[in-house]
């Protein structure tokens, strides 16, 4: 069966990745991918959390917020303000931007300092998460190079860059960088965290239907790795530009 | 005094609406007004407040939510969701986006939907709660519109235009369209949200430091009056465009 | 059409001001205007708010806290704690009393010292808010006055009194201190804080039906000129009682 | 050691009881014991909790809410909107005076209504509980008269009063009803819900400090029903006034 | 009538105790009464709480918490967590506990410490809120023992054990630790907590319908205590163990 | 480097399977694995979610809660409803459960009726999570057959059983079923869910420091495959019991 979008199995969505989108943060930009666009923002704090100075941690912090605005989606999406707390999927997607942007950040060269990375989406189209860290990783890219280049730190603390992407299996077939279409009806779904050196920081595999079998799992890292080397090749040009 | 932006004293700063931003909602616009950013959504629900059916109202209801993205304030703005409410400003401004938008509907020609203007604010510089009022007035008259040629309603709702301006005195004069740097020392701040036909929907004048004179209330009013009539223009282009 | 109650357009309902109506707070009156009953109280706390001397200002501050009883009204008010925060109206009505009072005191004479002033409505009748002003700048009045007595202060911080009074078009005509019943149906609301010497503290006009003209406008303001010379009588004689 | 106040060990504080203190509710009543008021107010309500009805139980409710005005006490009493949730101190008051009332009204007879019975603390000297329980019977049992006039109900559902008062050993010797400065060094404290035909609603006793005896036990209730005896009397002539 | 459990109407239900049941706490047990289990944890924690510190009080604290666990009960249980806030039920077993326990320990003698009881139900069949205080003074006597031990306190802080029973009216009939069945039934409801040395801590009497008589009060106090004798035999021989 | 507890890096620890170990839930079990222990509840409601009628799907639903009592861990952990919602990590646990549970379950065949899944850890010492599912998937399985006796269904909704394990690189080395020493300091931490027929449900690796090569992820898979054939015996044992 043909995707919805006419694209190849293997084929990722047109991704744009705009520098520098905010006026007040240290770095941000705008991510496209196919439908989905997401907000980044590096924003820079002079303290860190206090449960890091009780445990005598020296160096800063790397933390990061996700949030949809409501008319990101089909359906009027309700701010998470209104019930007074953020929901378990908001709470699990920024856990995992933040793990992955920590994973390539030398914590120790930060100084005193926190940087929150907020993914704010303005479109949905599937794939937010992903989105959201391959951006959150080129808005923390420049913050730091301002950073280094206004004296907050003296040493470049990113040791490579970051990026995800998802993939699963849609209609029987290994697909990569699924929209909301396919991703609301696949059978299995993973997001896939690596570096740019190509080891994984993150491997999120569900059967959302049936249980899945170990080659289909090979299957799919190899397809996630393939589009990983060209969303690496886009975040390096949008760290020059 | 000149004016940090080398603005006269009676200029608006440059104003931009951009129709359509989003996907998803019905209606949407960015408005941009100097520094400030702001994407405002109209989405439909198709339902009524419980209270309003209590009321045994018929018509439709438009409600508005406002927010600003952490990234939108030199120092990075913390979420509201953190803190488990919106805040006092918060409530204050979705009430007044809210009434305003509210007094140029005719609610009765909505049928049973409601209307969430929702107004995030992507960079802030002074003026966001005036350039959501006047941002949602034109993706409310696009969402009315396509709801319209959808079907959703038989005649068009919207009586005329609505839109605001913040009018303040600095430095000893009476400016318009204050940008942040003129807000936060104004010694009197009053913003007008007006209609097309000129007539008012709100006056809120606030002595921040001295109160003032019924001299000053007029001479404000006035050139309220005069930035509006500019705004009005603009707004129409978008809704045509 | 003549007034549910009787009165001249431009009369304002009967107004008793109790002074030390409690025990314990520093000053306190109980405000009856018509039908509406609000205790006021004046507490003395010997800390100022975090924020204020993380802005290394000097000096105290003022603020305000509001609230309905639940047998205040018609139908049974819910607590707001059972909601767990207050209504977007509560917020509005406390930010407002805040920054009325705060207009007329000089912070910086008040020594490390927060006044709270507690206004709790025990019978509404209309205009809770302007009650609580005009009956909280009594309290305040009275607490500055035994602060100065007791050496908590060696200057008297309060400038000139301060009160507010509510206007309107109802039925068509331009009236003064609106009852409930009035309120509810009125065409323009108004309410407008004044200081003792006539200037403006706060203006706020919302146009609840039909927007409203720069006429209307006019001859409210003069309305409510007439109605708070009286109150401002009525004030000076209750600081003295 | 002689009380502080001068009152002999079993002497009451002078109690008075001003009915129909509101404008709105159906019943309501100022009590003052003492140092301490609070405003009872009864509230009906055309419709029960939810589970009542799941229970499939006929007949009505009655329920109270307690709170303390910030400006009761000595230092100034933060509300409880303000933590968002009513403190374990206040949740099991209201849970005592709602079981007292509910002692001693016949559900069945008020049909699908339910009372809140609000017991606002305008002033605080000790022993505002047992004052909430003995304003509130009589604010309901004006409002049960005033319903039954109404034809709310077709039968008086009031089998009899109840009231409350306190006792307690202090400085060795056995006191009735404690104000602020006996209850807060009290050794045992108790609390004694009675009917008119003298049988107990509820009896709670602690020790503060030492546990205490049968002995002390049985001495202090005999002291709460001498007092109790004059409380009813009390009662009896604000329910006819 | 015959107890639904076979028992004289002056039995205990089989009570165990199982020490030391929890790797962690200092001190712990598992306590079985009938049909009810609860697990109660002695959790020390090296400082206290800020508003005892605020009051110069030298000295520790003990405190206490207490859950259901959904499955404890034939409907299942919400967790409170979901509602954001413990019940009032709740909050008041869990001041008792705290109370109860208090009323045994020499604070002085605890350092700047705080004891945690924390009480889980695993099974509930009735008097829960007993059964916490019964094995919350075992597993902190266990605790305090250890704490000695280690050297966290000088002097062993406990003067002597502390224990409670349920006690009512069913079927007309005095009745000693009542079951689910019956407690749920019950005419009148009392709570007694009672120290090794025969004095009451606390005493809970409610009418859960008819109020009831001075000569019923008498009579089951008498039973409670009849009732404790047992228990402490099994407390002291669990703390030995 | 030998393991804390003398294990061969392929070795999982003793693990102990209590059926039936609560008196209310349909079906119901205590799991201990080393040092851990869990208490899983499977509970019956005869309704389903307000959602899933919403989207029209015939059938039933399960879902899971997770929490450690406050006395399961070195430090005492606090209680979730004094923060008033659950953290991140409880969140994501109680997800991953669900949804683990439900890839074994056919919901079609469950009736109008939700299982709730409750997870109390006792006491905690690393691999809660995995214990959780696999002591949920027996009390799940004996819940539902208990259902299919009791005629709540027609046919057993259980495909088959589904269980858990975790697996990481601690010191450079591969090892099975981590206990807390070892799993806080993992270079890499993973958990496989997969059902009785050897499919996976979940992946999820995380690299806590340096990220790993496809060479360990496949290492690791191996490993969890071996440890959960033996787990998948005392299930089926436990099951039967």
């Amino acid at each position: 069966m043909a995707r919805i979008d006419g694209r190849a199995p293997d084929a990722l969505r047109p991704m744009e990745l705009i520098p520098d989108y905010l006026s007040h943060p240290l770095g941000s930009t705008l991510i496209r991918c196919g439908g989905t666009r997401v907000v980044c923002a590096a924003s820079l704090e002079s303290r860190v959390p206090p449960w890091l100075k009780a445990q005598q941690r020296t160096g800063g912090w790397v933390t990061a917020e996700y949030a949809m605005l409501p008319g990101a989606t089909h359906e009027r999406t309700r701010r998470e303000v209104t019930s007074g707390k953020p929901s378990g999927r908001t709470m699990e997607i920024q856990r995992l931007i933040g793990r992955s942007l920590r994973s390539v950040v030398e914590l120790e060269r930060l100084g005193e300092n926190t940087f929150y990375l907020d993914c704010d989406v303005l479109d949905a189209d599937g794939g937010t998460r992903c989105a959201s860290i391959t951006g959150a990783a080129v808005a923390l890219a420049r913050g730091l190079r301002r950073g280094l280049a206004d004296g907050v730190f003296l040493e470049y603390p990113l040791r490579e860059l970051v990026a995800a992407v998802s993939v699963g299996v849609v209609d029987g077939e290994m697909r990569l960088d699924l929209c909301y279409e396919e991703d609301s009806r696949a059978e299995v779904d993973m997001n896939v965290v690596m570096t740019e050196s190509g080891k994984f920081v993150e491997v999120q595999g569900t059967a959302e239907g049936a249980p899945f079998s170990r080659r289909q799992l090979d299957g799919l890292l190899e397809l996630a790795e393939h589009g990983l080397k060209q969303i690496f090749e886009l975040q390096r040009a949008a760290c020059e530009a």
